[in-house]
This record gives structure tokens, sequence and C-alpha cells, in this order.
């Protein structure tokens, strides 16, 4: 039996998740499209260095050039937002994000210590000319200023623009689910950047009369929910991404970089205090409501990807290609 | 479109794997019922210390008591059978599993270093008085010696005798594909004891009529390939069995240790050497081969599932516990 | 600046903490001594599995047969004793234990579900004939059931009985540290079966003019602290032994199993309960309180491997192999 | 006993292995003062991307924002120079070095797929205005360029311009050893970007004297050898550092990132190729050989940070600050 949807069936169902876009879309000359973007996620509103939220990851397959975990695995933290783009963009909308946090936020790197930012990417080097690397730090910026609660568009837009899955044209999807229980109501949300998949595999719709010459892709799936989870469970949750990938047919391919990350926004953790300790509450790892939101993760993870598909229109790339809309 | 599968579509496809099962069923009294056994999985007929297989590992959720994997991920090797039991059992099998290799090698702990045994297990005491610890080193050794190559017994047979599956009696699955290259033909076979799954959540038939108070589960997982593949790419392999399970409806419940070892029998690596040096050959990772070998991992670790229940017989275990043959 | 010792300079200056030896020695001929034992360090006096300590570990290097790793890293959480003995008596320990917990726990395997089990190794097989497998069930339950409070035994004892280390008799060793800072006192002790290093590589002493044909060995490290930490910090801690590793002049060795275990006694988790949540208070990891209990680890590390040979006495094991006492 | 020290005891000991640096330093005005640098270790002279090295690392401790591990971890090869930077620079070299890649290589991210670019930090920000993201792109470029053999500046220069190290002045220091075996001659050489350590932990000399108010820092360390290793096998060495940093006095603090990345310039991988398979040489892990590189990783990983501050001079950065060389 599937959970419940959220509210918006979006991960900004989360309270206090935002989520921001920037699109490029430029045909240059015959040879040559700008089709790339930006998207950005915002855990809360407030400054996310001063306020962190707890996080983990997963690497499913590593074939990717993400930024940000080893710090993030190593406190269990959350210090930016989740910036997704293109694969050649991830220094500059590093960059960007940077900048952005340290106008927010004048102590880092004066005062006190640096800053951790999070950049996941997916190749869309198929329909983007990936090598003109026409994503500077300010689309980046404007991503994260743009970020707003209420419905995530979805598609192809923000760093989905150039994405390419099962063959067809994928992107930003998303999906949410709320689990009511006698000791509590809890939602969990998912967003991801789709671009992987082979048409003859897919097992949501019969894509087997697609033709593509498309290669391995990527998938990003960042997690979020207001169950107060530590690091260690938030890790648990991303694993279960793996699974929720099987069911849309995935084979979680060589050339694809599958990696998950997962945050709670139930509570934060401050930069500065003056106390030795810190008091959270967790929930208790053998409730019933983990394994709900295990449930909730593999079952987002899946309709996201779906939803890709389902709210992306055809679009034309470098080189003249034409990657269709599913027909489904 | 699903691979071609194996010859008797069983792990034993793999040339030189052998499997054997020993079966413990008494119902002693009322409340207690010994249903319980082991399942020795090998690589190859000769002696498994003294020539080694390359081998990798991926603990999918780590509720599991399974022994051996810390040796075999450092050095990336598997130097005994694969064995699989209860998980009060661990300890006996590991026992009666040296006991046996020792025999075998008068070199082990005299002129030459220690040994690692691999043993997986799931817990069947919803059926089995797993409190008793039935099972004996020497049921390990007979499992051993009584191993052999062609069709597996599957269902309540060996370690699966027990378990319990999506609330129908599960146990000893498998299944293989062959991969056909114009480069080579590669086979790969999955071996599973199940013992997981609410009968809500199966996606391979219907079984939301299945009334059940059991527990969450585990399920091992053992791949064997004659791919010629290192210990990186092993690892690789097992990890694409969450992808499976997600297909047969898994979320990979909080009390499931579902964990994956996976072994090559392309060539093997001799304990002693007067050499420096070891040459081996490995399939390229950007081959497409390896994607197909990903999709087999996918496609036998469902079906190995979903077998798994169909050659299951109708159960009885402590308390007068029955644990029906799935309708399917 | 070293910290200061704690009372006894002992792992059981951790308030609740215990250990107990049992050591077998036996000259059974010309060729076979029974030179082996086993030790267990409780976390707590009260039932391990109904009251769990939060823990992590650390894989120095891997070649090495200690069980019970793989859930106590996925839960963070350890409910049984951990036992140290040798390589091929693990299974033994693991029944053994397991026997003395479930007579301490009627529910488990019954009404509720399994326990792992923590054992720990390293091969005493230069003076041990290891391969008599010496060690029985009884053996661990006994020295569970002697552990105690206070000063502990080190040297050619329990565990440590056949080990070597640096050429010289190794064994038990343990050492404390106590971190007092205006914010809160707390203690952190470790305990080692040292078993590995070639005399030459001494750092702490000249050790040149040992001649030995000894081989690779171990070592096993448990650090027991009563601040308040997370399963993650933890894991941080335990990391810090191979600093401590690296001071007495281990290059960490090919053939050594170099295993580090840590855990929190400043409070419990209980296995049942009937909250949705449960309330911790951890220690910030930016306190500077988390780099004292680093340089604690380190340093008791080092000192607990250098007290483990000048507490060890010149022994007589298999084939008339003399292992003797450092002289420093 | 010590191995002995290769040619120039320099990473560039290693045939093929070129380094670069590029030094940025101004006063701009009392407040401000740009500090800081670049440095890039390249395997081999011809293209990294076509030709990649085998390659493993390890984080010790994950205060960092190095990029680039994860596919180097799931492929075990290393596709482009390692860059060593300040942390805010991350992004910029990152865009730099991919940018000389793509020049070289114009089938990257058109007719081929990505490229991975392995990035290096440590933050400076103690002398250096860090805020100002001095470093750009073409610095990156710049350091490639100048890469070359022989003998490595050291001390206060490229990347390590403005590190702190046991309080005082460190920055890159380089060590290496030979190893030579009946069977083989091999060298490992080390290369650090040293900003760690109190003063009062310091074991090769006594700075106690010194006083500091410098935050914790991290350490890079980059290992490259001419032995044929596998990917497993140059992880294993990268977690040695660990030993070599334990040796110096560090008891790796919380907010260091100390990260290790090795490769093995005994062979290449092709980018491209019409073969299935690919036929590698490596040592055996239990040769002798196999622990004196261990060795030799503990010994380069001390001296190199021990050099770094013999070869660095006192250095005034941003607010009037002045590091002084240390006293011997």
């Amino acid at each position: 039996m599937s959970l419940p949807k959220g509210k918006n069936n979006c991960i900004t169902d989360i309270e206090g998740v935002k989520v921001g876009h920037v699109t490029l879309y430029e045909k240059v000359d015959e040879e040559t499209t700008i089709c790339t973007g930006v998207t950005a996620i915002l855990p809360h509103s407030g400054n996310l260095f001063r306020e962190k939220n707890a996080a983990g990851s997963s690497v499913i397959n590593g074939f990717g050039k993400t930024t940000g975990l080893v710090q993030l695995e190593e406190l269990g933290l959350l210090e930016s937002p989740i910036m997704l783009t293109n694969t050649f963009s991830v220094g500059a909308v590093t960059e960007g994000t940077l900048k952005y946090m340290l106008e927010q936020t004048p102590e880092i790197g004066d005062t006190t210590g640096t800053i951790n930012i999070v950049v996941g990417e997916c190749n869309d080097g198929y329909l983007n000319s990936i090598r003109r690397q026409a994503i500077r730090p300010e689309h980046a910026i404007q991503a994260i200023e743009q970020a707003e609660a209420g419905p995530v568009e979805e598609g192809a837009v923000g760093a989905g623009k150039g994405m390419v899955c099962f063959g067809h044209k994928g992107g930003i999807g998303t999906a949410s689910r709320t689990i009511i229980d006698k000791d509590g109501e809890f939602n969990l949300g998912c967003l991801v950047v789709s671009n992987f998949g082979n048409p003859e595999e897919a097992r949501f719709a019969d894509l087997t009369e697609t033709n593509t010459d498309t290669p391995d892709g990527s998938i990003m799936m960042v997690l979020a929910t207001d169950a107060p989870l530590s690091d260690r469970q938030l890790k648990r949750l991303s694993k279960r991404c793996a699974a929720g990938l099987g069911r849309t047919g995935s084979h979680i391919a060589h050339g694809s970089g599958d990696i998950a990350v997962a945050f709670s926004t139930a509570s934060t953790y401050p930069h500065q205090s003056n106390s030795l300790t810190e008091t959270r509450e967790f929930i208790r790892d053998e409730h019933p409501i983990m394994n709900r939101l295990f449930q909730a993760v593999v079952e987002t993870t899946e309709e996201a990807v779906i939803r890709s598909l389902q709210q992306a229109e055809t679009t034309e790339g470098r080189k003249g290609r034409v990657v269709k809309k599913a027909p489904f």
C-alpha cells in the first residue's frame, strides 16, 4: 500500500524547504546550443551556515563529480544550499554559492572557519554544449535568491534543462509522502535531476519503440524530511534511493553518478555556541515510522523520476539533436 | 529486454561453483521445533585457501551478523566457502568451516597465517527455535562435503528451511543469466536466502490477502560470475543487488540485514608464490559487457527472491506456527 | 603536553567498565603448547542487550576476523561485551557469549529479535597451538563472569597470553587519561591486545638487538569514554588509534588486523521503549574537549602498547619457542 | 631502520612526476594581504585523461573540501593533475584545470564523456585574505604549465604560501624513499601541504616556547610510486599517512581536513580502447615489498611535514600577522 502523497507532492512540502531554478537556453549556431541550468535547494530560509541541518549521503555509483560529501559525512551536517547543475559547472556553481554565503556571513573565513558547499551534477552534454561552461557564478546566486516554497517547476528546467532519461526528455522531478502515525505525522520529499536509463529498461511505461543513442547518464537525488533524524539515520534513508532506482528499471549503469543526499529540517545546529553539549531528539530506529520513512524514500525516488519525464517538454539541443517528450 | 537465462537458471551455471545444503527439522514439543539448516557455496572444487577468488561485498543494510567481510574488503579475496545459516549459528558454522579447512590445509595456523571464513545469516526464529542453537560445526562440514554442481534445490531447504518472505514461505532461491557479446560470453548467477518483506509490498504478485505477524527479516545474496573482474568491480556488482531488491517491493527494512557478496571464478590467486607480482586480466569498466553484468545482477536478484517463494512448501514451525506456500 | 593519567591508568577508570580474563596454558608435548585466552570488556554491569551503548569502529587495516562490526556500524550501538581472543576461537567465543546473553535475556530470539556479538582477535599462533582450538564457549562465559572494575591485569594474560609485539612478549595493555575543562571532566581509556611490529621499528625503546622470526601480527584496540558522544563521534575517536600506532613505530603492516572499537558509557539506549523518540546530549564537535579526547586516544593507544610489553613476562610456547620480556 | 632516501628526496623522484607552483603575494592594505597559491602535481607528461593512473584515497579526517574523490574511489583512476590550493579557491582551480584539460582534449564533453578533476585544499585564512578569492582559473593553468621534474621548491610557496604548521610557517614539503629488493627497486614519494598542529604537540622539535593563536588547520598528502599497485593497494598506502601524522605529534584535530591521495605511475590506463579486457601486473599483497612501501609512506609523510617547516620562511599576512620560521 502506497503512502499518501504530500500537499503538493513536492520536496517543498517539507516546511521551510525552498527550490529555485535558473535555466539557460540559447541556440548559438548549427553546432552549439546552450541548454542547461542550475537548481538550488534550501533547507530553510535562515542563514544555512549559522544554522546547519543534520545530513547524510550515499554514493550508489560514483561516476560523478559531486562536491561537499567529504565534510558532510565527517560532521553529519549540511551548511549550504544543495546546488545541482551540469558536470562542467561544478566549479562555477561552487564559486557562486560561496560568494553568496560569504556575503550573507561576514565571519566566514575571517573570524571563524570555512564553509562546505555541496554541488551535485549530471552530464547534459548530449543536448548542451557543455564545453562552453555557460553557467557562471551569478547563475548560482540567482537560483538561490529565486528559491521559493510551494509547487516546484519540473521537467526541462533549471539543472534539468538538458537532461535525458530513458531516451526521452528528463530533468527535474519531485514527489512527497506523508506518514501519519499515532505517535506523530512526518513528511518526506525527494527531488531528482534525472539523466539516466535506456528506453528498453523502463518499467513504468513501454518505451521499447524509442530509438536513442544517448549515453549513460546520472541521477542526483535529494531527500528532505521533517522527521527528527541523526546523520546516521539520514544516511540510511539515502541508501534506500537505490531500491527506488531499481523500480524504475535502472541497473545503475557504469557511467552513471547515482548519488543521494538527505537532510532533516526538524532542528538546526548552531555554528557558534557557548555550550559544551547539544541536546537532540531522534526517532528510535526500531519504531515502525522508520520503515515508513524508508518506504517513502523508495516511493518518492521512483515517482520523482517518472514525473521528471512526464513534466518535460521535447527539447532541441546542440548539433540539432532533439530529445522527445516521453509518450505517457 | 531481459537477458537469457543460464542453462539451469542456477548459481551453479557458473562453472566450478557447487552448492550444498544440510536441513534440520524436528518437532521437539508443543513449543519447540528445530527448523533450520546450513547452505555452503563453493567457488571451485580445489583448496579454497590455496587458490583464492577475487571478491567484493556490499552492506546494503547492516542489521546483520555476517562475518568475514572485514578481510574480504581489505584484500579483495575469498578464501573459504561462503556459508549461510541462521543468526545464532554463525559461531558454530564458523567453527565447523574452520575445522574443515584446517583438515584440508595443514599449513594454516602452523607454517602460514590464518584463514578468513565468510558466514552469512538470516533470523529464522519465527519458525525455528533458534535459541536451541541446533546447528553444530559438523553440519557445516556436511554441507561443504555434500556440495555439488548442477541444479540447486530451492525453497525450504538448507539455510532456507525456516525463512519467511513477504509473509509466505521463503528460503533458498537462485537464478542466472548469460551475456553473449561479440567479445565473449559470460555468466552470472545469484543465490539468496530470502527472509524479508511484508505481503502488501510485493510487486511480483498480489499478496494483499495474506495475514501475517512476521517481523522484519533479512536477505543474504551471493553472486558468482565467470567474468574476469577485480575486487573493486565485484563490489560494484554487489551494490546493484539493492536495485533488484527494490523491484521485488522491498524498502530495505530497518531490521533487515541485506548483504551481498560477489566473487569471480575467472582465475584464482595462489596463497603461496615466489613471484613479486601477479598478472591479471580484467574487463574494462566502460565496456558494454559491464552494464550487462550489472543488469544480470538486478535481474537475478529479483528472480532468485521470487523463485525462493515459488519453490518453498508450507512449513510448520515452533509454537504451532504455519507459514504457507505463496499463492502464485 | 600530555594529559593527566586516570586513577589506575586503566580502561576501568571509566566508571562501570569491567574487564575479565581467562588464560589457558598447558605444555601438551614437545610440539604442542596451549598458550592463549579470552578477555571480556563490559561497558556496564547491567544487561548489555537491554541497555545498549553508543559505539563506533574503524578498520585501520582489515587483515582480521573481528565480528560484529557490520551491525555496530549500521545502528551505532554495542549490545554485548567486547570479547578478545585468538583468531581461530572467534567462533567458540561468539557461541559462548551468545549463550551467556541468551541466559541473561530470555526474550532474545523468542519475543524480540537477535543479538549482535562483537569479538576481536589476534593470531597467537607463534606461541599457541592455535589449530587445537583450545578455547571453548565456556571460557568466554567465564571471562564475562569474572570481569571486574579496578586495576586490570596486563601482559601475558587473557587474550594476550600468546601474543608477540616488536619481537618481545606482548599482550594486554591499558592506559587512561582525564580531561579537566571548565565545562566538565571526562575520562577516556584504551585497552589493547598487542601482537604486531618488528623490533627494529620500535620508537619507544631500542630493540635493534632483538632477533626474531615472528610474522606480521595484529592489534585490537578498545576505547571507552564517559564523554557523551554519538556513534559518529565515537567512530572519529576510533580512527585516531592509527596515529597512536604510528608513534609506537608501526607502519600498519599488511598482515596486521588493526581494528579499533570505541564506546561511550555516558548514557544507555533501551532495547524496548514505547516512545517514538529518544533524547540525547552530545558534546559539540568543535568544543575544545573533542580535541582533548582525540589526543587522549593517541596517547592511550601508544601507552597501552608500551605497557603491554612492560607488563608481560617471558613465555614459552609451542615447538619450544620462547618469546622474551622486552628489555626496558 | 629507515629506508634510503630517493635521489632528490622529492616526489619527483618518481619518474615522470612533475610539480608546478604559482604563488600570489600582495599586501593590499593594513587589513588585507593576498598570501596564497596553487600547486599542481602531474603523474606524467602525457595527456592525463587519455592515459589515466591507478589511484586510491583515504579521508583520515573529513573536515575538508577536497573534490574528485567520489569518482576516484569508484573507478580507481586519476585522470587529471592533483591540484592543491586554499579552501575558497577549489571552485576556481577546478574551473581552470577543467579548461586546461578541455583544451588539451577536444573529445571530452563532445564525443566522449566528462572528466574528473581532483583538487585538495587547506585553509590559509590566518595569513591570507581568503575571502578575496584571489586565485583565478588561469593560476591553475599556469601551475600545470610550469610543472617540472627535478627538485621541488618547498616551504612558503604555491599552495603552501599562507599555511601554518605547529604554530610556525608551514606549507609545501616533500620526501621520498627507495626500496631495493632482490625482486626489484621501487620508489615512493610524498608531497604535503602542511597547515595543522599546535606547537606543544610537536614531537620532532621542542616548540613549547612558541606562542600562537592559530586555529585547527588541515593537511593534504599526495603519494606517488612507481610500484605496480592496484587501486585497492593504493588506498592501503594512503591510509598509512595517519601513522606518519601521528609521529609528527598530530592527534588529527577536529577541524583538520587530513586527506591522502596515492597514485602509481607503473602503467597507465587508456581512456579509449577496442579491447574487452586490460591486463595488469600488481605486486602481491603479501610480498615483503608491500610492507616496505607502507613504511615508506609513514616515513615520507613524517619527513615531508618536517621539511615543510624547515624550508619555509617567516611570512607576514593579513592584519599584520607574522608567522615565524620554526627554530630548528
